[in-house]
């Protein structure tokens, strides 16, 4: 019909037409958005082809694929990096067991890399500037693999140039706590170079806690009783077992924020507007250099000065102080400085994102997204390609099914393999910033499944309460590693459980924080997201995360000999995820349970009846809240009700794709812009950080705790009362979305 | 399944289960989001329940309501206001016309009202104090009805209360550039009450724009020549034309922004967060009170000084002097004062909405919203009455035919009673806010009718690009008013009209500024929205408005007489609105058609190659856009192509839905809550409002404009490359909306 008035028209209609000619030709995909030659509007989860897929999941083709990607050091856009795109591109593109289609998007952002030709240099000085002692430039080649031009020096992506000297003073591990505690103690920070330890607060945020007290440059090293259970010994560590070698450096990104640093808010295109990096906020203010443990030792080991306190001591066999300085009767002289030369550059650089797809049956417009980043630290075996190998994996089985005509899922999928996530998930969330409306509108849910075996225990789930039910589903059904003959969801809980006030004793999802590129998702988008990986046994190991995290270490021999010699626990997650995507995609009803948002209201609730008091002094009334979640819930049993009538009945298609729209954007009823105007991304008011003490709503949460600081300010208080009625509109906007739709 | 889980559970179970039992009794309608018995998912619209629709809106009809409607005052929040809720309630409610189901919902806002014991005064004063003259504090009681206790005295609601005096100055307009000719003319301003006449500028802007010039207080008045062409005698004006008689005063609200002014971005529930009223913004800084031209020829043709410019001068019948103070020859001494007394009060007070719901029987998950505000002036028998005496024949026409089970709409309709319209689109802007997510995520359209007649010459449309086709179609349908044969389009086409570069000659849609209720709606929700009336012929009169507008005059008997004899335009807009609503709610495949944005966007870009020269000084290129338009052009016609394919064949019910999806929510891909943080709740990036003089997309206007007068300044010119990049990205997203649903 339109056609015809456009051919009638006047001036311009011949250009568009033309326009329309070539569009058409070259832009509409075959057979795009006609239905599937079998497709049927009532099309569900096929149990058959979900045990065909997880039998056919296969360990020892993770195994290869790990060992493919993890062959050489694959540092964000640098030329392996690449490779591994035209890798995943050939795979995705594969005749036989290839998805429908499958492409990259590229965008131009900001990274920071060591500088080629000025290591960055960490050394003890004497009062003439003589060098006394040089940390390690590189990790000891223990294997053949730690070295070569491809492994990037240890660095701290995005701490800013600089050559600061001074005394040394050991400051745990840089929280605003420890500057205190080391102020109250007297201890001089102004112009010190301070040693902390990873673990406690993020990366960067060490630098930030430092500049406050005037301190020049910082250093982070990684304690052998955080992460070695206590070993130290070059015989005690790998290749002699999983944990880290004395020279071992944990590399990371510094950056406070996520996404491109000089983007926010939009598409990294190479048109894009761009902020100029000396007004780009986020980066550490001071020089910052991660060091082994083994340099490490050598400083704290000689430090001056009082005796730390106990929970500041560590695994190095000597004891900490503080400084600042050396102690008299070590190697170095007692006004021996430490000078820390960082040379790094920022960098705008081409990152890759790739992306493959499964067009839906019948539901081709709603999206399961299922993604993990490809750039490693270094050869990143553990992180990030035991998460990408089961990706191949999986997308080798789908595909290999699809190619034969055996299925076709009944809505799309899209396999996401993200460029520059080490560097603070810049991949994904400008992936986010492009397709923002499109994927609110459309996406369904999350997977990512970043490092699938950390350790070869159990699993472990983090996401939003809407996925519980489908993990749970999808973890019953498969068998665990091992010959417990436990189903995973049965050796699961073992691990990690809860008490919940509906089921009784279950696995325990944990909550995202913003560790991989779920982050966007969830946060930025309100997408119900998760993250999948099998890990470890916490009565066995204490350690932070596994030993060789970020170092020259993390290879494939190392997984292959001591993570998961087997593959099993790989073999454990691509099934488990595998399970959740397939269920995700194929149900008639979308196998996520609002009404389980339930529990977490009661317990955000309940720990907020903590800071009554207080607020009703304030004249802030916990009522409206009350009574919010009460609607909640009560909307959401009725809706329960309602899918479980429809399913007893045949219900028509509009009126299962009108509840699986309510299911899917539930999620994004918890999003508000104007939530949280200082925090980059973040607006989904149940899950943004929460720095507050009390474990309730985090606006509320920190409002409080900045208003009880305060003591009497009426705009602390004032902006509780906003977070509270942020929280309650949100609350009852969730509700309205649940209720029957005729009712507004 | 989940009831067993839950009957199974341990603690909460049973409380969830009674709950359960109680909101499944109590909040479930009887057979909601049931189908319907006839419904049938390939539903489309019935010709000939439109065809029956427009024969049957009946305007006599109209007329009855318009008399009921305007027979009192009905000032927002007045008994009369909640009055008139019962009116609609029962209405709606009506066990043969009515609809569904209707209810209220109540939001506790701020309102600004004069003194019920001080009345606002203005008057001229000699030096000792002495009253020399007082404006009238109400209007002339010429037919009986501009009397009594119930018409509100003419203020400026929101203005200040104050006590200013000072030298009178005429303003003109109260433009910026006004007082910036006074000040390079030498007049001084510092400390005087200055004389404006309406129009030019928003209300609230004389007062912002003059109080920089440290002027005291402020009058506006309503000058014949701009709304009674040039007529100003008691015989020449109502009761004996439809002009302002000399006592008249239009009241109105000064606040800047739209929304309850004490909780931006929340509905303004009882228990919201409220800003302290000192801290709200968007008041006025200096008093303001309205006068009648009566007062204003008193003041003005006394007045000293130099001549004005002759643009300056109106139709008071005397030569408009600048001032400052009164002339040597007049009746007033040369060093009179003007003494402005402003009493008015802020008061939160209870303001209802309206909502009348008609199910849809295929999918009532899809809302067609058709609303009104309620409130008035003072009898507001056109401003809004014209309005709701058509919104209740139109909901008693399909109410009926609801009841009689002749007719149920494919989609849902939502009519809605506005309250406080008038005030600051408080009623709906709060609605926007209690229901955003649910609204975004499911409201195909908002149909407002405010004034449904101002003058009965021509139809007259504003709304956005992909609701043309639609008004158009109906248009074309009806006959217009009046023995000329022509349609309601033909006659449109005479008075209104463009040159489309597509489609020829056709009549002109204007664009949505913020004058009425759809402004929440397309500027805050990205929701297609339009503004239907009958208007002028503007070869007849210059009225800057119809001339008894938000006066006592404006009543039952002046519309009647004047406006609409026979209330024939009244029924035009009723048939070409209801027409619309219909179609809109009916139709199988949406009629928005989306490629109608593709000439404004065409039409952007050309103004923007107007700014090519300055900007590519400043290294920003205009490449991106227009790559951008012309891949949402692309999108466009390819995805016109599909649904004109798609038309040719049987589609299956979710092909048509996935459509209907893309065509609801390309508006939605306009919203970017980031691109305009000063402009509460602006966030469509083609429709926020330009202050640039370029007739390009508003931010790049604006920015540019700001840069333009700063010169070098590189802050302003990123600025202006940021705005571009939204744009860009915002276009972009709009393309990828449009595309094949699988291609990502």
């Amino acid at each position: 019909m339109q056609w015809v008035k456009v051919l009638g028209g006047v001036v311009g209609a011949a250009a568009l037409l033309g326009l329309g000619i070539i569009v058409g030709h070259f832009a509409i995909p075959k057979g795009a958005d006609s239905p599937a030659p079998s497709a049927s509007a009532s099309q569900d989860l096929d149990l058959k082809i979900l045990e065909t897929v997880i039998e056919q999941l296969d360990a020892n083709r993770i195994r290869e694929n790990l060992r493919e990607l993890s062959k050489e050091p694959h540092l964000a856009t640098t030329p392996r990096d690449e490779a591994l795109v035209q890798l995943l591109l050939q795979r995705w593109q594969d005749p036989e067991s290839g998805l429908d289609s499958a492409r990259t998007t590229e965008y131009e952002v900001l990274l920071s890399f060591p500088s080629g030709e000025q290591p960055n240099r960490v050394a003890v000085v004497n009062s003439t500037g003589a060098i006394l002692f040089s940390c390690r430039h590189s990790e000891e080649n223990l294997t053949g693999e730690q070295g070569g031009p491809n492994v990037v020096p240890p660095y701290a992506a995005y701490a800013p140039p600089g050559t600061p000297q001074g005394p040394l003073v050991y400051a745990n591990q840089g929280s605003e706590e420890d500057f205190k505690e080391l102020q109250n103690k007297g201890v001089k920070l102004q112009d010190s170079i301070v040693l902390t330890r990873y673990g406690g607060v993020g990366r960067g945020a060490k630098a930030v806690n430092a500049a406050k007290y005037g301190v020049a440059g910082v250093l982070v090293y990684t304690d052998p009783k955080d992460i070695n259970d206590g070993k130290s010994l070059p015989n005690e560590t790998f290749p002699h077992s999983w944990c880290l070698p004395p020279s071992g450096v944990e590399r990371g990104s510094y950056f406070e924020y996520f996404g491109d640093p000089l983007t926010p808010y939009l598409p990294a295109t190479p048109s894009s507007f761009r902020l100029n990096s000396d007004n780009a906020s986020g980066f550490p203010p001071i020089p910052i250099q991660p060091i082994g443990f083994e340099d490490a030792q050598v400083l704290l080991c000689n430090l001056g000065g009082n005796l730390a306190p106990a929970d500041w001591q560590g695994g190095l066999g000597c004891d900490y102080n503080l400084g600042p300085g050396f102690r008299s009767n070590g190697i170095f002289p007692e006004d021996g400085q430490v000078n820390v030369s960082v040379h790094n550059r920022l960098e705008l650089r081409n990152s890759s994102n790739v992306l493959g797809i499964i067009r839906g049956a019948v539901e081709p417009d709603r999206y399961v997204l299922y993604g993990n980043h490809r750039d490693s630290w270094v050869h990143g075996a553990v992180d990030p390609s035991t998460g990408t190998a089961v990706l191949l994996e999986l997308s080798r089985v789908l595909g290999t099914l699809l190619k034969k005509g055996t299925w076709r899922p009944r809505r799309s999928i899209v396999f996401a393999s993200w460029g520059a996530e080490e560097f603070g998930l810049i991949g994904s969330t400008e992936f986010t910033e492009e397709f923002f409306r499109k994927l609110q509108e459309r996406a369904v849910a999350y997977i990512n499944v970043d490092i699938s075996v950390f350790a070869n225990a159990s699993l472990r789930v983090q996401g939003t309460p809407p996925i519980q039910s489908v993990v749970f589903s999808a973890a019953k059904q498969i068998s665990a590693p091992g010959s417990s003959g436990l189903s995973i969801y049965d050796n699961w809980i073992r691990y990690y459980n809860r008490s919940s006030s509906v089921y009784g004793l279950v696995p325990s999802v944990g909550t995202l924080g913003a560790g991989s590129d779920y982050a966007p998702f969830i946060h930025f988008l309100g997408i119900s997201s998760m993250d999948i990986a099998y890990t470890y046994d916490r009565s066995k190991t204490s350690a932070r995360i596994y030993p060789t995290y970020h170092t020259a270490f993390d290879t494939f021999d190392y997984v292959d000999k001591f993570l998961d010699p087997g593959f099993s626990s790989h073999q454990a997650v691509a099934r488990t995820a595998g399970s959740v995507l397939l269920r995700l995609s194929d149900s008639l009803f979308l196998p996520l349970n609002v009404s389980d948002y339930s529990e977490t209201l009661r317990s955000f609730l309940q720990a907020a009846e903590d800071l009554r008091v207080l607020l009703e002094q304030h004249s802030i009334s916990l009522g409206p809240l009350v009574t919010a979640v009460e609607r909640f819930e009560g909307a959401a049993t009725v809706f329960n009700q309602r899918i479980a009538t429809l399913r007893e009945g045949t219900p028509d298609p509009l009126q299962v794709r009108m509840i699986n729209d309510q299911l899917m954007l539930l999620e994004r009823t918890f999003l508000n812009s104007q939530a949280f105007p200082e925090e980059r991304y973040y607006s989904h008011v149940l899950w943004a950080p929460r720095t507050g003490s009390v474990a309730t709503f985090p606006g509320l949460s920190n409002a409080y705790s900045q208003a009880k600081n305060t003591g009497h300010e009426p705009a602390a208080w004032a902006e509780v009362q906003r977070q509270l009625s942020i929280v309650v509109a949100a609350l009852e906007g969730a509700a309205a979305t649940l209720r029957p739709v005729a009712d507004l």
